[in-house]
């Protein structure tokens, strides 16, 4: 399946448009958890809190810099392949911006899984290194655990604030999917990797009913189900 | 020298309360750094200046890391080290928020070489392990020459802009005095690691112009002398 890439050129040593358009949404990805986690450290309600999210964001910005020296090793600019799916990051962003520390930290648990999730479904159509970049780029942080731990002590024996999270966490399901629909319309070569790794062209919706009943287990082994 | 550590425990494994001071203002220093920086990144003009200095922020809190971790190892809690300091280190920034792209570079220009030019001066007082820890926490991260860099295009040609920039750096080399000194008047420990570091009791007094000088030739040089 490793040849399967979409837009392989010639030249293996180049890079398809689909991998590019992965890494190009995964790179922006993850500079806007970089604003998003770093502006969350500034409402964390202890120092403690503050620095392991300003911590988390550093290491979203690690993963940055490893996918730009893939792409520059690859003639291709970072910026470039980022920039055709900037507005719907963006989008998504701004349609789900958290209102306290508990919903920031449950939606770090959500896309940075969603994100996981989706990137171990086209694993298997990549080349080796690009899928050892991308291993190593959506390695947990220790993030989840962290954000695990936080609002599983807050929902306990709250029954009002485990509906309010359980509300946010299906909302932001829904945006994701939604800005995620868009991003593969805007890409016909990540619409081909992902019919490479499904194997038919109902590929798309099968990969999206997939990433919302794993997100759905998630947040019952969560409390928030 | 490497005895006069101030506040030295009878245990050579131990740690003095100057040097937990030092490091405690250098830790928070950092963080706060990390909060301005992404701040920055999020009002950058360009899609490269916007990750540069994400990238840089990310640098700060790779130090925090080392700090936290050397103060761990000998049973002091970085956030207790940090927690004396915040408030004037707090006062500083509030006192001096940018309120433009080239304001954000010259400000962490400026404050990342005081930084650097004080520590120096504490150096041959640490111990040799300290003084190791210290050196690559103040390691420039590339973030000289990238201010450096536009902050000198901004100016070429443009008086007005080069006068603001030059009124606005002697307005941060004050407030950084300022609030330095509230720093060393909370710590006992770090005022007799200054005495002992310049060898009298006007020292501190002498290490302050000193910074003040070698501020004022750094400004010639990029400019805005």
């Amino acid at each position: 399946m490793t040849d399967a890439k979409a837009g392989a050129t010639e030249d293996p040593r180049e890079i398809g448009t689909g991998v590019v358009d992965l890494l190009g949404v995964l790179a922006y990805g993850e500079l806007s958890a970089f604003d998003r986690l770093a502006e969350d450290a500034r409402t964390a309600p202890t120092l403690a809190g503050r620095a392991a999210l300003a911590s988390m964001a550093a290491a979203e910005m690690g993963h940055y810099g490893l996918l730009e020296r893939y792409l520059d090793e690859r003639g291709v600019g970072v910026e470039e392949a980022m920039r055709p799916f900037m507005r719907h990051i963006d989008a998504f962003q701004e349609s789900t911006a958290p209102r306290s520390w508990l919903e920031s930290l449950v939606k770090a648990y959500v896309v940075d899984n969603l994100a996981a999730d989706l990137y171990r479904e086209l694993a298997e159509v990549l080349d080796d290194e690009t899928r050892e970049l991308v291993t190593t780029v959506l390695a947990d942080t220790g993030h989840s655990a962290f954000a695990q731990r936080e609002v599983a002590a807050a929902i306990e024996n709250d029954t009002p604030v485990r509906d309010r999270l359980a509300l946010w966490s299906r909302r932001l399901l829904g945006e994701a999917l939604t800005q995620a629909q868009y991003v593969v319309a805007e890409s016909d070569g990540l619409a081909e990797l992902i019919v490479a790794g499904t194997g038919d062209l109902s590929g798309i919706a099968a990969l999206f009913r997939k990433l919302q009943q794993q997100h759905t287990k998630r947040m019952q082994a969560l409390g928030l189900g």
